[in-house]
């Protein structure tokens, strides 16, 4: 009973879903638009690191490859904030060192696939491009970049995990009547600059944290690298009073850096030229309606929910999906009819719950951080979880840590949190009596 | 200055737009993917008449074949409800008489590309797919249905023209970065059936009305053709408990149509066989960003913002597309760049008005036209609007009868109103002294 399984797509959700699939005895060929990133170089400049966390982690740990991961990852135990007079500021994201992991997208990837590979039943196949998914005879057409040949192979189950701009999901919604389907813009961009090492290849920063320079309606945020160096993003708005479109000469470049993130220009030797040359990414919100297809088809990671990366949940959400998949296999011992609608049942709710977190979070980073009274609730937050561990789960530790609790039940205990919240800060004198017993009774008394 | 002009699509806007272009001096060159429906016979089943309301007859009348439509048109005064206890009852639609009409849309698109080709400037191509376009130098490919031979055109001005799945706006999104775009398919499909004439050609049912049977979550329209037959539309869920799903043997048919339309199935006599026949058809609302490209491509139509036809207004919003850029054209003497922003900063905001607003009929045909509440509030709008005309346009009055509001004017007064009605229809007593001086007083209170 081998089945046959096409993945369109070997970024790291069809990758590791290769690696679940294969250990449960499918056969899977997988279809990947780009060359061997193993052999050739990958475009810079774009989302060269990502925030691994619990879910993530379970994944990997799933398929035996977690020890090997943590080698290359960089802890993060909280952010640093870097204020606009040169003050700063430690914010732990969790207890007990709990952490969010830096790490490169490209040796994530390249692990997955080498792993992938040392299955007997899995085969990648590069500069394959999708161009038609035939549903009545599942039959998947991909031409190859290079000859520009056209492959047709049929299978029993086809994923699409070829991610934000799939092709898969495209035919699909070409294909399929009724399909509900939404993109969004935010109104920001992103550019990636870089903080080299100093000279003895050290860290010219505080390693293990995720640096923020919270500005309001724009912000800078860096990750730590294993040789050294950091990559800094800047997100901020296309257009308006400070935004990319007033940023064009080394003076306009200059002027704005040294104003905003004055203690950061001294680390960026090539801050100009890297601004000038490095393209302008821009952020989408992708939901859709269905995921899956007849039963033999499924959308999964961003194909299925493409998410903005505030709160560096987009890897760890595509491979919860991967877990989920596996674990609805274990469960329904290989009935794909059960799999496929359980699969969309349990994980579409959770996509839109991520979706809608990670943009409340972009405005949490950038309006919040530097809030004194935002600060003060996560303080009170934090003092009453520590107590109450049980009664009270801060709502960034629900999403990063907690991998039992799903993500459109963090999204709904969060808003409730918050509702008891907003009755505390506007409570009289809250700044000086939070830590006072007459607090945590009336928080007690709103759950 | 002869400008070269490509529209894709000929169907009523496309049409009509290459009238008012070719009387500015343009040259227009249009593409249809279908072959010409003057020739060939169209697809049954699916919305084969239309409402024509004042916004449309302007846009007619600006290019003089209103009278000529006119003759081919049938008004309706009010909607006739049909309870299902068999009780009747007549809602003008406006006062003085004021109507919209029935039409038959492959009459009026007939019309108007006989209208176009009399022009000397405009030519139609039939069986034309539109492939690719090309942002670049405003390039566009379209291949032949039958030969499959592919002819590249260049323009100086573009118009996608190609209705709610528009080819030509998936091409101008796979090709410009950060396209909002949102297709939503609401839960109910439609599906048409008929009510044929009597034997010598009479009307088996008031001839000058919408006929509407409201049903809760469910109800069926009919509306006159100029032959004696009415159009009937059932619009109904796909699933649930009374859904299409539920209705696929003669006797499911029957049974449901005797208990809930038992006034009409006397007049249907082929109700069964177009019920197992006629497909279902579903219902879009499409809204995009941008509409205009480079300032020399714009959308137009549905294809810039598809709606569900439960305000009448598709082909009227699309024909009124037509005035504002006809205006817009004279108002700066042909400078495209300043007549594409406008058109956008004009036309956006009046799209997604309308499409929100006939998502609210919707719920206003099915669920309130049977209401007695509703009504009353009807009623006692009509009455301050007739004493007070300057003070009071009821909200369905601006949508259909005052091409000079904005839809989004219309839209946010509306909202407005119903914040009133809401306070006047809560007052203790109201069914009993709704025409008192007091509640006049109530509501003149709160302009």
């Amino acid at each position: 009973m081998s089945k046959q399984v096409t993945i369109v797509g070997a970024g790291l959700v069809g990758s590791l879903l290769s690696i679940f699939l294969a250990k449960k005895g499918y056969k899977i060929n997988i279809y990947e638009r780009r060359a061997d990133m193993r052999k050739t170089a990958m475009s810079a400049g774009r989302s060269i690191n990502l925030a691994l966390s619990d879910r993530g982690w379970r994944a990997l740990e799933a398929v035996g490859i977690a020890s090997e991961v943590k080698k290359i990852a960089i802890p993060m135990y909280g952010r640093y904030i870097h204020n606009k007079d040169g003050s700063t500021a430690q914010q732990p994201y969790g207890k007990d060192n709990q952490a969010i992991y830096s790490v490169s997208r490209a040796d994530i990837n390249m692990k997955l696939m080498d792993l992938a590979e040392k299955q007997a039943n899995v085969t990648f196949y590069f500069d394959k491009k999708c161009t038609t998914i035939n549903r009545k005879n599942l039959e998947a057409s991909f031409e190859d970049t290079l000859t520009n040949k056209i492959t047709t192979v049929t299978s029993d189950l086809l994923f699409g995990a070829d991610g934000a701009f799939a092709a898969s999901r495209l035919n699909l919604q070409l294909n399929s009547d009724r399909f509900e389907y939404n993109q969004h813009y935010i109104d920001c961009g992103y550019k990636e600059l870089i903080i080299p090492p100093g000279k003895n290849a050290e860290f010219l920063m505080e390693k293990n944290a995720l640096h923020i320079w919270p500005r309001g309606s724009f912000m800078m945020i860096a990750l730590p690298n294993p040789d050294g160096n950091f990559t800094c993003t800047l997100f901020m708005p296309f257009t308006g009073p400070k935004s990319f479109e007033k940023l064009n000469t080394k003076e306009e470049i200059n002027a704005f850096f040294n104003e905003e993130f004055a203690d950061a220009v001294p680390l960026m030797p090539t801050l100009v030229e890297d601004f000038l040359v490095n393209p302008i990414a821009s952020l989408v919100t992708v939901k859709c309606a269905p995921w899956i297809f007849d039963n033999k088809i499924a959308l999964i990671g961003d194909a299925a929910h493409a998410i903005v990366p505030f709160y560096g949940q987009g890897m760890n959400c595509g491979f919860e999906d991967c877990v989920v998949l596996d674990e609805l296999i274990e469960k329904h011992d290989n009935n794909w009819e059960m799999i496929m609608q359980q699969y969309q049942a349990l994980r579409k709710p959770d996509g839109d719950a991520i979706a809608d977190l990670a943009i409340a979070n972009f405005i949490e980073m950038r309006d919040k951080t530097a809030d004194q009274k935002f600060l003060l609730q996560k303080k009170i937050e934090a003092k009453f979880s520590a107590k109450y561990p049980n009664k009270w789960i801060p709502l960034y530790s629900m999403v990063t840590y907690s991998p039992h609790i799903r993500y459109s039940n963090a999204l709904s205990e969060g808003k409730k949190q918050q509702a008891i919240m907003d009755i505390i800060m506007a409570l009289p004198d809250i700044e000086n009596n939070w830590e006072s017993p007459e607090i945590e009774k009336q928080i007690l008394s709103h759950l």
